[in-house]
C-alpha cells in the first residue's frame, strides 16, 4: 500500500484527464471512478467485487480519502495493489491525483482499474479524472430523492448500484419516484440492486464489469 | 416560500459571516447551521423539531440545495417562514448567501433560525455563515467511521445528532469506535441519539436548543 499526499498541479484538469484516459486506454485497463455520499457503501462493495470477479481479472485500487488510510487498508487485505491519496481536505480527487497515483501502480499487470472518489454526491461530478466509466452507489436509507436533489452525478453515471436493500422493509422509500427521477436524468442507465456486505445481487454488476474489461482489452 | 438563485458576492465570506453574525445576535436570534451527508435526515429532524419545541418559540428556516424546492416545500407545509437557497451545483452555502437570504425573512418575529446547508460532509465544515451554533447529523447506514474519515465537520460542531439508531440491528456499527473518534476530535460535543422519522429521542435535543435561545435573547 502506498499513500499519498495529493497535490493539484497548475495544469488543466481536462487535458490531464485526457492523458489518463489515453495511457489506460493503450494499455487495455478498464478504469471506474466510484462515486457516492459517506458511507453508502463503496469500499464494502470494492471488497466483494474484487474477491468475486475470479477469471484471473486482475484487479488494483486508488482509495481518495480527506486523510487516513482505513479504506486502502481493507482493499490493502485482499492481497491487490492499492494506492492511498489523501486530499487534505479536497472535496475530490482531480486527474492530476490519478497521474500521480498511477506511478505506483504496476500497469503491466493490471485488467481493472478501480478509483474509489471521495465520499461526495457533489464535488466529484465535475471533475472528469480520465476514468473510462463512473459508477455511482445510492443507498436505500439516504432516501429516494437523491437524484432529484444531487442531479449531476446522476446523469453523468453510467450505471448505479442500489445498496443495502436489504434495509427496504426499515425505511420509508419509494421506489417508483427513484425510477421517475432516474428515467428523466439518464434514462438507460443500468441500475443494479445489491447488499454489499453479503454480495447479495452482484451477478449482473460482474457481468456488466467483465463486458467493460472485453471491451477495454479489444480497444 | 421565498426561492433564490444563491450568488456568491466578490466579498471576504468571514467578514460577511460576522456581519450575519452581528444582525442576529443584536435581534436575539439563535442561527443553527445543519450539516451532514445527503440522506442523513436534516429535514426530517427540522420538521419533528419545529413541531415539537412548543413553548411559543417562532422558527424559520433557510433551505440550501442544488437545485429544486422539494426540502423547503416540507417546510413551507408547517406554516413556518422558508427561503430556499439554490446553489446550481456549489457544495456549500456561504454567509453572502445568507446574507441574502435574510431580507426575506420576518426577523422581528423570529426566535430560531434553522439554515440547512447543502448535504455534504466535505466543503460545509470550511465556510462560516454567520451561525451561532453548528450541528451535525451522522445517520446509523452511513457507519461508524464517518468522523475519522471526514474529521473537521465533527471537530467543529457544537452538538451531534446519531439519527436512524432504529436501524442499529440491522447494520454493522461499532459504538466504542464512533466514540473514540469523538472524544479525539471533539471531546466535549454533545450526543443526541434520536429517530427523527417518529421524533424519538428529542427531548435533550430540544432542551438543548431551548437553553440556546434563552443565551441569544439576554445577548
Amino acid at each position: 500500500m502506498k499513500i499519498k499526499l495529493a497535490r493539484d498541479v497548475l495544469e488543466s484538469n481536462d487535458r490531464i484527464a485526457r492523458e489518463v484516459r489515453d495511457l489506460l486506454s493503450k494499455r487495455g485497463i478498464l478504469s471506474v471512478n466510484i462515486l457516492s455520499s459517506p458511507g453508502a457503501g463503496k469500499t464494502t462493495i470494492l471488497e466483494h467485487t474484487i474477491r468475486d470477479l475470479g477469471g484471473g481479472i486482475r484487479a488494483a485500487v486508488i482509495e481518495g480519502d480527506l486523510q487516513g488510510t482505513i479504506d486502502a487498508e481493507r482493499i490493502d487485505a485482499l492481497g491487490v495493489p492499492v494506492v492511498q491519496l489523501n486530499t487534505e481536505g479536497g472535496c475530490h480527487l482531480t486527474a492530476g491525483m490519478v497521474r500521480d497515483a498511477l506511478e505506483d501502480l504496476p500497469l503491466d499487470r493490471i485488467d481493472l482499474l478501480f478509483i474509489e472518489n471521495v465520499g461526495n454526491l457533489v464535488c466529484p461530478a465535475s471533475f472528469d479524472i480520465g476514468e473510462s466509466r463512473r459508477v455511482v452507489i445510492l443507498s436505500v436509507p439516504e432516501g429516494h430523492d437523491k437524484p432529484a436533489k444531487y442531479p449531476p452525478v446522476f446523469a453523468t453515471a453510467n450505471a448505479l448500484l442500489l445498496n443495502k436493500i436489504d434495509l427496504l422493509p426499515h425505511v420509508a422509500f419509494d421506489m417508483e419516484f427513484l425510477r421517475a427521477s432516474l428515467a428523466r436524468l439518464n434514462a438507460d442507465l443500468p441500475v443494479f440492486e445489491v447488499v454489499a456486505t453479503v454480495g447479495r445481487g452482484f451477478a449482473p454488476w460482474l457481468d456488466w464489469l467483465r463486458d467493460g474489461i472485453r471491451a477495454a482489452k479489444e480497444g
